[in-house]
């Protein structure tokens, strides 16, 4: 057996059985041994973006990684956004990158580059197999190391000789490392904490905002009085009707601040001390109150159940139901804007879906219409790369096994990044509804830049705006084999995602705004 | 003045007058100094490997750098393949990334990466700024380094309090370093085994396949008989009536072996020795003959017309015309095939085309039947990472002040990489004419596992073809404002070829092959 032929079979037997692709040249042996082997489903992506981004969709949905494959360094920094994003999301996801024989690589040819160096801005675990007989074992290292610290990114690197070389062996499945503990000093201090009676907030993030963290939280909550929020992004949360109504720390600094000013500590449950996204002259980093006090009852890479089941023991917190739901709204009419997006989703979005969210600016109010929806998971742009929204709604299509209908709202900027993902989607026929949200402009930038003091130029609008010429997303949609309708009004849209509903693939809509 | 205007000014007295852009917010200060300034023209592209790849096709064209504007860690890997391909074409680019706030960094937002380990896998100098009084300073070192070695990737990372910041100082423009002398006793081994009457061949590259150059090379070659061939791939080849009709290094291994054979000695001309572009089981990397001796005449930064000229006249090689052109073909008829669409771009290609060639395998034959086209520039994919095609033809269609018709010659599974470039073409109004070469497949790829020693089965035939579903792309380049239009013989082909010649727009024909 060849060293691609060990590679194929460890992953089988490791539990990683789809593969998306964007194979090149050197990794044609890897190809041909997925034609021999049984069981991996193999999701091409027509760019590396794609394919990482879909890896990360799948992490989300399966809580297992799948594994990519990528063509040398170029290939790899084609994907290496949406592995950012991943990296930010905690997901885990078995990178590999094929790349030259290892005799080949000293004569430079044209596609030489330092892999390596790329794939340690993103990777937590990074190996250059060099041999055809460790291939198997680094394989399997790889998928442990994919599975630790609650999802990271290993990447493997498999030049072309050690794939065709003879002399691979299957490497065993390894067993997955236990999370660091939940330190006894950390929960004691957070108790302490919160029963000391001081306005605190439990800062949830990561697997505390899945569902089961989700009531031991609420216990603590209903038990202390304290307060509970989830950070601005996070991979996957646990939404709608039977779960908490989570709001999320706002991205604009002043409302962060505005939103976090009565806390006199803030209790971390695997999130980060709050800081915006982009520093602003005279404005500070950290989005908290000058004199909160921060304490970590668990880091990201620890195991947030565990943490705040201990937390739940030591303040004796009994148990409590959840909060009940209000009503839930109705489908909104006439011109669209956010509000009346988010009312029509809370509306009609059908029980169990999935909601990919790239709708940057649009969509930063969504949340607090759709507490009352069916119950339903949420997807963030965790790493703030732009173009992850269309690769995550296929990765968590498939990662969920096309059973439950996702809901891609997109930004037409941040969808032009990565439009490739619409193809892949019909191809598989995914059971996503994309609602592309064009209002022709980057509206982030055009905001940012009024705060830079002054209205756009027109040398600056010609790098903020998209309306010359305008994008027609419905001719993009089916020249990628997408059927696609343009609304204009919140019933038209309404009508165009009842009937996507009912449809085994793929659908988007052009929702002018 | 700020950083940020400091940095636009000193640009422009530079001699940079065009930025490739694709900002996000950290970069806002440097937009608004764009609005401020007098003389940038700014060009959007809406993902950043089409802003890298026109950059890229405007030094090409230009022969002068022009600047990027891209956003933090994740917008330069975005960018990273189309740099990675520059820097194989010997392009000088001004590489500009905006990042977060010194201050900022620490804190580790959503976006922060590691920019610098990034741009150092494509840049031969990398600095980032972190004092707004500097600016102006690293600036004028980072056009200077564009500029040196006939051509580099410059990285200049902006952090936005140093763009924001006051007291930024224009910088005043640097002296360009003189290229690094050529070797009297590279000369004195080079003239030697041109009088020695052994089998030589003058392998050019980079400079030494422009026009002035090959006047050289032609007198060398008359005077001694050696043979003249170009690298498989270049930034850039003068071809056409006029010109030497330079056959490549072939890309097929045994071919290249094959045209290679009989010469004992190869003197390099800014040309790397022919290495083939992957490597295979039981062949070696080398391409030349076994025996056959290497001699370097001059490096690829250095300059190659200095270089020849001295060869000239250490040979004494007298003056010496050309050889005259043959006849130009006819525009062929029927079914297409690459031999016909070679001879009918040879029949039809206006004076002074220029050729952005990304048709991968199909077009390996091309150079044969357009060597008596009218006189044009022929632009390469340097670096094998697919997705510059379109992005060079927007660039070199700019870096020629859009005097020039561009054609550009795409693939389409290496157009989906970067499709984005059309809606830039459509925008700037650029006189390019798309030949996209839509065979519903990864051509080379499957020849690629054939060699593997197998037909593709079913699992592979997934990753290797694009047929479920087809890609329509008249409809894509609709969408993104590229009047566009299908053609299924070679007479279509060529009336819609002539027709597009006149416009001062964009055109798209999809030749179904």
């Amino acid at each position: 057996m060849n060293g691609a032929r060990s590679l194929v079979e460890t992953l089988l037997a490791a539990g990683v059985d789809t593969c998306f692709a964007n194979p090149g040249t050197s990794e044609m042996h890897f190809v041909a041994a997925l034609d021999q082997a049984v069981g991996m489903r193999c999701v091409l992506g027509l760019q590396e973006n794609v394919v990482t981004g879909m890896a990360d969709g799948y992490w989300r949905m399966a809580g297992k990684p799948a594994c990519t494959l990528l063509h040398c360094g170029p290939g790899l920094a084609n994907g290496l956004a949406n592995l950012h994003n991943a990296r930010r999301a905690h997901s885990g996801i078995v990178n590999i990158v094929g790349d030259h024989a290892t005799w080949h690589r000293p004569y430079d040819p044209p596609l030489a580059t330092d892999t390596e160096a790329l794939a340690r801005t993103v990777s937590a675990w990074v190996r250059t197999c060099t041999d055809a007989r460790e291939v198997g074992c680094d394989a399997a290292a790889a998928v442990q190391a994919a599975l630790a610290c609650q999802g990271q990114i290993a990447t493997l690197i498999l030049p072309s000789d050690a794939s065709w070389d003879d002399g691979g062996r299957v490497g065993q499945a390894l067993a997955l490392p236990a999370a660091p503990p939940i330190d006894a000093a950390a929960v004691d201090q957070a108790a302490r904490v919160l029963r000391s009676g001081a306005n605190t907030l439990l800062l949830l993030a990561g697997g505390a905002v899945l569902e089961s963290a989700q009531h031991l939280a609420w216990r603590i909550a209903f038990a202390t009085g304290c307060g509970l929020m989830a950070d601005y992004v996070n991979g996957r949360v646990a939404r709608g009707r039977g779960r908490l109504a989570l709001e999320r720390v706002p991205y604009n600094t002043e409302l962060a601040q505005a939103a976090l000013a009565k806390y006199d500590h803030i209790i971390l449950v695997n999130a980060k001390a709050p800081v915006s996204f982009f520093a602003y002259p005279g404005k500070p980093s950290l989005q908290s109150a000058a004199h909160a006090q921060i304490h970590v009852l668990s880091s990201p890479e620890q195991d947030p159940l565990a943490a705040l089941q201990v937390l739940v023991e030591a303040l004796g917190a009994p148990p409590a139901a959840l909060p009940e739901a209000g009503l839930r709204p109705v489908a909104a009419e006439g011109e669209p804007s956010p509000e009346k997006l988010a009312q029509t989703l809370a509306a009609l979005m059908p029980q169990d879906a999935i909601v990919s969210d790239e709708s940057v600016s649009y969509g930063r109010g969504f949340y607090r219409f759709t507490h009352n929806a069916a119950p339903h998971d949420w997807l963030h742009l965790a790493g703030g790369a732009i173009g992850d929204g269309m690769p995550v709604a296929a990765g968590a299509a498939m990662g969920s096994g096309s059973l439950r209908r996702v809901l891609s709202l997109q930004a037409d900027g941040s969808a032009m990044y990565s439009l490739q993902a619409l193809w892949t989607q019909a191809r598989e026929r995914l059971p996503v509804t994309t609602v592309l949200l064009n209002n022709r402009k980057y509206a982030i930038l055009q905001n940012e830049y009024r705060a830079v003091g002054a209205e756009p130029g027109p040398t600056a609008m010609r790098m903020l705006d998209l309306g010359d010429p305008d994008l027609r997303w419905v001719d993009l949609a089916r020249g990628m084999g997408v059927e696609a309708a343009r609304a204009t009004t919140m019933e038209q849209c309404a009508d165009l995602m009842q009937q996507s509903f009912g449809l085994a693939r793929p659908f988007l809509i052009e929702l002018m705004v």
